[in-house]
C-alpha cells in the first residue's frame, strides 16, 4: 500500500466518458453480481449472471434492490450497468477509474458516491486499500468494489440485514447507504487504533534503546497517516454536503445518522493530525538525544587525547638518543618524570571537571 | 493520559444507536444516579435507586431537576434513560462511547452537549481526563460522567446551589449547563498554570545546565498539549453554537454568560499556541547550544592534536636507532630540539588565537 | 515581563460575577479616581474620594465626564462603581481579572473594552505590560488601570484636553476612546522600534563574531514577540468591530478615525511576523555557519592526524631495540627515512590539497 | 524547465495594451495558422496563409471553427487577429506575454482563458511547459501555442474530431475548450506518475545505500513540484469559474464535464502535496540516518583512541633512556608492562560494552 | 533597504491629524510642484511655485491637472494643499509619515492610495524603496513622492502623456492613476528578474562549491523577499478594492485594466512564495551535504586512527629499554613485527572497506 505509483488512469487525449482507454481492462470474464432485496417483512439473496435480468429502476417495486458488483475491470458490463441504469458516461468512468478521490455526484435520479476503504492486514503488516463506487436511488442501491476477492468490507452489514437487526430493514436505500459509510468510517477507526499501539510501542523503545530501524518504521507510519489523510479528508467532504439537506435522496431521519458518521469523520481526520504531530515529536526527541550523546562522546575523546597526547610527548623526549641529555644522567630524573606526568594528567582532569565535562 | 491507544468504540459494521458493541460494558452494576431538585425557594437532594423514579420531562414542573448519572457502563440502564427522556439512539451512543470529540447537538425538546474535562493530578504529575456527556431540556439537567469516582468536577457547583450563592437557584437549567461549562473551563486555566509553571522552571534549569532528562520533560508537555488541543478546540465550536442563538432552550440572559466562557475559551486555545511556540522556542536554544559547545569541544581537541602531533614525531625521530644520526652526537642538539618544540608549539597557539580558536 | 506564571483568576466553582474568588485582593485601601470634566469652553479636573460622588450616567450634562480609577484590587469599590453606572457582574469581573483577552462588550447603553499597553523600559531592559480596561457610554468615559503607579500612558491625552490641542475638546466620549486606542497602539510602535534596533544589533554582530550570548538574546527577543502577538492580535478583531458601524455609540465622523488606528494595528502585526521571520533567519545563518566551522575544524583535525600518524609509526619502528635490523647498520638508513616521512608529508598534502581541504 | 530566469515581459512604463516593449518578437514570419472546421456531419481541415482569410465571428454559420496559431511572437499578426475578433488589448497582450499566470477572463462575446502545459520529455528527463492562450466564443475557438514546434499537445483531440469518435462533433466550441482542459490535466497526471516512479526509486535507493546524488535528485524534484504546484494552482480556480455557471458561453451539459475536469485538478494538486510531504520525510530519515552513522564512527574512534593512547604511554614511559630507571633491570618488567596492557585494553573494552558503544 | 530601523512616525499622545510629531520635517525648503495638464487635444507642462496656484478641484476643467510633489518634509505646504483640495487630517498625516503600509481609502470625493515602489540600485546592489502617495478626484491626481531626488519612476509614463502614445490623453484621471499602479507593478517584475538571477547564480555555485558567503548572500536575499512581500502583500487588497467596483471615481473600462494589474500583483506574490521555497531548498541542500561531507571526513580520521594506533603501540612496545625483553634478541623479531603490523594494517582496511567507510 501507499505505493507511489500511481494507477494508471485513462491516457491523455482518449475520448472522456469511453472507458477504451484503461489498460487493465480484462475482456475475458464478466465480474459477479451479488443481489440482496430485502423490505421490513422480506429478505432475499441470490447472484445474478447477466446484466439484463437487473430490474429497471423506472419501474417502482417495494423495497430495496442492493446489487454489489465486486470488480469493475470489464468494460462492457459497466458499459451495460450505464445504460440500464442511465448513468452519465463520466460517471461510468469514475466507477472503472482505480484512482478516485473521494467524490459525491448528484445527478437528477441518483447520487454517485467514491470513497476508499482501509483496512489493516495482520499478516503482512500493510494497510490495504479498495475503492467503493456507490450509486443509489428511489429503491436501488448499486456497490461497486474495485477488487474481486473473497471476504468483504461490507459482510457485516449484510449480516444484519440477513438477521434483521436494528431498524435496517424497514428504512430505505439511503439508510443502506449510511450503514456503508458508518462500517467504511469504523474501520478507519480500526486502524487509527492500530496505528496509535505501534506509535506507542515505538515510543516507549524509542525512549530507552533507539536504532535506526525504529527511524524506518516512524517513516513508514508516516507514510501511511499522508495516505490516509489524502483518502479520508474529501470524504468529510462528500458526506457534509451528502448531510447538509442538498441531496433530495436523503430523508430527514437518515441525515441525522449522517451527521454521526460526520462527527466520527472529523474525528479521525483530527486524530491523524495529533498522530503526525506525536510522530514528528518522537523523532525530534530522538534526534536531541543522538546530539547529546555525539557530545559526551567527543568529551571523552578529547579529555582522553588532552590528558595523554603531552604525557607521550614528555616520555617520547627522554626517549631520545642524544648523546648530551643531562637530565638522563640523574637519578632523579625518572621519579621527576613520573611525578610531573601523575601531575599533568590531575591538573588537566581537575579542569574538566570544573568545566563539568566528567558528568 | 494521553495514551496513544483509542479507547474500544463499537466495532465495525455493528448496527449504529445500539449499545452492544460496547466491549467495556460492565452489566452487573448500574451506575448510582444523584439527583439535586432546586428553585429559588427551594433545595431537595436524594439518591435514585431505579430509573422509573426519574421524573418525566413531559410532566411540567417548578425548578430545575439535575439527575448526575456517574458511569456510563451499563447499557440497559443508559437505554432506559434514553427512553424516559425520548433520546435518539444515537445520542445514547454517544454517551456511552468513550472517546468522543466535543460536540453539540439541537434535537428538538434538549440539547446534546460532550465534553471532556482535564484536571492535574498533582500526586502522579499527570494530566487526568473525563468525558462528561450533558442532556438539557426545559426543567431538567442530565450530566453523564464516565468513571464512577468519589470526588467530582461538579462538587463546588452543587456548593453553590446548596448555600444559594449567586444566582443559581434563580436562572432555569440553561444557566446550570453553564456553569458547568464555566467550572470546565476554569479547570482547563489551573492545568495551563500548572504547566506554565512547569515550562517556566525547565526553562530556568535549562539556561544553566541542560541534560537529556529535560528533553524527555519537554516532549511530554508537549504531548500533553497535543492533547488539550484535541479537547478544547471543538470545545470552541460548541459554546459558539449555543451561544450565537442557535439553540431556542438558551436565555438571551445566558446567552451574555456563554460569551464569557467563550472568551475564555478562546484565551485557553491561545495560550496553549503560545506555550507551544515558547516550548518550540526551548528546544531550538538547547540544540543551539548543543552545537555550540561541540564545536568548542572539536576546538580543544584540534588545537591539542594540531600541537603534538608534530613535537610526538620530532621527538620520535631522535629516538631512532640508527647508527649514523649526526645530530645525536653534537652537544648542541638537545637544546635545540627542545627549542624548536616549544618554538613549534608557541607558533601554533599564536596562529590558533588569531583565528579565535582559543576563546 | 513574558512571565508563563498566569496570572491568578478566579478559582474554579466560585460563582461568576461575583468578585471574591479574586486571591489578590486589598481591602484596605480605595483606589484613587481621578475625574476630568470637559466641553469645547470648559476644562475642570478634581480626585474624587467617594464612589456616591461619581456622576450618574442617566443625568444628562453637557461634555464629557472622564474618571480614571487608578487600581482594580478593591472588590467593594468596584461593585459600588458597577451598581452605579449598571455594569453587568461580568464586565465588573473582567475588570477585576488580570489576566484578560482584549475584548470588546457592546451592552444597550455603554461598551466596554479591554486591552494591554506594552511599553519598554529602558533601565532593566525589559517590556512593562498592563491591563487597562475602558467603560463608555454617551457622556463617560471611565478608565480602569491594572496598577497603581505614578506615571501614566495617557499623560499625553491628559495634557492635550488641558491645553485645548486639537478637535479634542469638541468631540464626545468616543473620540476620547479613539484617543485612548490611538496612545496604545502608538506605544506599541515604539516598542517595534526599540526591538529593531536590538534585532538588528544582534544581526550585525552575529554576522561577525556570533556568541552563546547572542542566542539567548535572540530567544529572548522571541518570547517578546509571541507576548506581543498574544496582546495584540485581538485587539485587531476589538477594533475592527467598533469600526465597522456594529457599535452605536460610535459616530461616524469618529469611525475614520478608528479606520486609521486600525491600519496602525494591522502594520504592528505585520512587522510582528516580519521580525520573527528575519530572527529565525538569524537563527539559520548562525547554526549554519556554525557546521561550516565544525567542517573546518574537522579537517584540520583529520590533515594533521593523517600526515603525522603514519609518521609517527615509521620512527617509532626505527626506535624498536631489535637486536638484528639491518637498516639500522646502514649509513643511508637514517637519510632514507627522513626523505621517506618527507614525501609522504607532501604526498599527502598535495591529496588533500586537491580534496580541497585546506581551503 | 523550473529555471529561475523569468521570461520578459513589457518593460515598464510601456504603454499597456501595445505588443512593442516584448523584446523577443520577431517581425520576418508570420506563424502559421491551422484550421479546422467541424459539425455533426462535416470535417474540414487546412492551413490559413492570412488572417484576412479568416472567419469574421459576426457571420453565423454551422458546426465550430477551430484556429490553431502556433507562436505569439509576431505582433502585427497578433493585432490584426485582434481586431478581427474584437479582442480587448489587454487580451492580445496576454496571448504575446509568455509568462502569464493561468487566467480565465469574461469578455461579452468571448471567454480568454490562459494555462500552461507540462509535459515530460524523456530524452533530457526534463519537465517541459509551454503557454496556451484560448479565445472561444459561439462557433469559434482560437488556440494560440506559445512555441512553433512540430509535435503537438492537441494531436490526440484532432485525431478525435476526424475520426468523429465520442460526441465531440456533435456538441459546440464549449465541449472543445472542455477537451482541451482535459487533455491539459491528463499530461499532469502523466508527469506526476512519471515522478512517482522516480520518487519510489530513490526512496527504495536511500533507504539501502543513499548518496549524496539522491539528494540533488531530490532537490530537483521539489523544484518541479514547486513549479507545477504554481502552474496548476491557479487553474484550479479557473476552471472552478467556468464550471459555476458563470460564463453564459458554456453550456449546461458541458458543465457537468467541467467538474470532472474539476475534481480531476483538485486530485493532481492534493498528489503534489503529499509527494512534498514524502519528499521531506525521505530527505528527514536520510539525515537522521546520517546523524546516526556519525555517532556510529565517532563510538569507534573514541573506543580505539581511549584504548591506544594509555597504552602508548606506558610504553613509552618504558622507553626512556634514563640511567636509573630500577624496572627496566627486574626480569619481571617486561611481563609485568605486557600484562598491564592487556588488563587496562580489557577493563576498557568491557566498560564500553556496559555503555553499549561496542554494537 | 530592508533596515529593521523603523522610520519615525508621529510620537504616542501626539494629537492625530496634525504634523508638528515628525522629527524629520524640515521647514526651509518647499518640496517643488510640478504640473502636468493633459486633454485628448492638450498637453502643458510647468512648476508651480506657490500651493495657491494650483487648481481647486470644485471648479470644472476640462483634460486632467496632474500634480506631482516632490517631497513630504514640509507640514505647512502639505496643510496649504490639503486644506485646498479638503483632505480629511488623517490623510495628510498619512501622506506625511513615511512607513505606512499600502492602503486605499475612499473618501466621498477624491480616493487615496499609499504604496511603495521598489527598484534595484545596480551600483550598490542593493534595493531602494519609496513611498508614493497618489489622491486622485474627478479631473485631478496629486502624486507625492517620499524623496526629493532627480530621477523618477514616473518618468516613462510622463513621456507616453507628452508623446499621445496609447489611449492615455483620451481617458480621464483614473487611467492616469492606473498607468502609475502598472508602472509599479512592473517595476516589482524587474525586481523579481533580478533576484532570480541572482538566485540561480547562487544555486549553481553552491551545487559546485559552497562557501559560507554563499549562505550570507541567500540570508540577504531572504530579508528582501520578506521586505517586498510585506509592501505587496497589501497592495493586492488596494487593488482589489480599487477595482471591484467598490469606488465610484474608477470607470468600467479602467476596472478592466486593475484587473490585469491585480493579476500581475498575484503573480509577484505567488513568485515571491515560490522563491522562498526554492530558497530554503538550496539552504536544505546545503546543510545536508555538509553533513554528508562531515560524515566523510570523520571516517578517514577514524580509518587513519584506528590502523595507525595499534601499530604504534607494537612498535613503542619494541621500543621499551627492558633488560629482559627475549623478542628483541631473536633475528626473527624484527621481521615478524613487521609483517604483523602490515597484516594488522591489512585485516583492519578489509573491515572498513565491508561496512563500506573507504568510498
Amino acid at each position: 500500500m501507499a505505493s507511489l505509483k500511481l494507477k494508471k488512469r485513462r491516457r491523455p487525449g482518449i475520448s472522456p466518458g469511453t472507458l477504451d482507454g484503461f489498460s487493465h481492462t480484462d475482456r475475458t470474464k464478466e465480474a459477479p453480481i451479488h443481489l440482496i432485496q430485502y423490505s421490513a417483512q422480506e429478505f432475499f439473496e441470490s447472484d445474478i449472471d447477466d446484466v439484463a435480468h437487473m430490474t429497471c429502476p423506472a419501474v417502482t417495486h417495494d423495497g430495496v434492490y442492493w446489487y454489489n458488483i465486486d470488480g469493475v475491470n470489464h468494460p462492457e458490463q459497466l458499459s451495460k450497468i450505464g445504460y440500464m441504469y442511465q448513468l452519465h458516461p463520466l460517471l461510468v468512468e469514475d466507477i472503472a477509474s482505480a484512482d478516485q478521490r473521494a467524490k459525491m455526484d448528484d445527478y437528477e435520479n441518483h447520487v454517485f458516491l467514491s470513497l476508499k476503504t482501509i483496512s489493516f492486514e495482520p499478516k503482512h503488516h500493510v494497510l490495504t486499500s479498495e475503492q467503493i463506487s456507490i450509486v443509489f436511488g428511489k429503491g436501488y442501491v448499486l456497490t461497486f468494489q474495485e477488487l474481486n476477492k473473497s471476504g468483504d468490507v461490507f459482510d457485516p452489514n449484510r449480516e444484519r440485514l440477513k438477521q434483521n437487526k436494528g431498524r435496517m430493514r424497514r428504512m430505505g436505500s439511503d439508510y443502506l447507504v449510511y450503514s456503508f459509510l458508518d462500517t467504511v468510517v469504523d474501520n478507519y477507526f480500526l486502524v487509527m487504533e492500530k496505528m496509535g499501539e505501534r506509535l506507542e510501542i515505538i515510543e516507549q523503545e524509542m525512549l530507552v534503546s533507539p536504532t535506526a530501524q525504529h527511524l524506518k518504521d516512524l517513516y513508514k507510519i508516516r507514510r501511511e497517516l499522508i495516505y490516509m489523510r489524502k483518502a479520508i479528508w474529501p470524504l468529510r467532504e462528500v458526506i457534509s454536503k451528502l448531510q447538509r439537506d442538498e441531496c433530495s435522496l436523503i430523508s430527514a431521519e437518515v441525515s441525522v445518522y449522517l451527521r454521526d458518521v460526520y462527527d466520527h469523520t472529523i474525528q479521525v481526520i483530527e486524530t491523524l493530525e495529533s498522530f503526525r504531530d506525536i510522530l514528528s515529536g518522537i523523532v525530534d526527541v530522538y534526534l536531541s538525544s543522538l546530539s547529546i550523546r555525539m557530545n559526551n562522546v567527543m568529551k571523552v575523546l578529547t579529555v582522553i587525547s588532552t590528558i595523554f597526547m603531552p604525557l607521550s610527548f614528555i616520555v617520547g623526549l627522554y626517549g631520545m638518543n642524544f648523546k648530551y641529555m643531562p637530565e638522563l644522567e640523574s637519578p632523579y630524573g625518572y621519579p621527576l618524570v613520573v611525578t610531573t606526568c601523575v601531575a599533568l594528567a590531575g591538573s588537566m582532569l581537575y579542569y574538566f571537571k570544573r568545566r563539568g565535562w566528567l558528568n
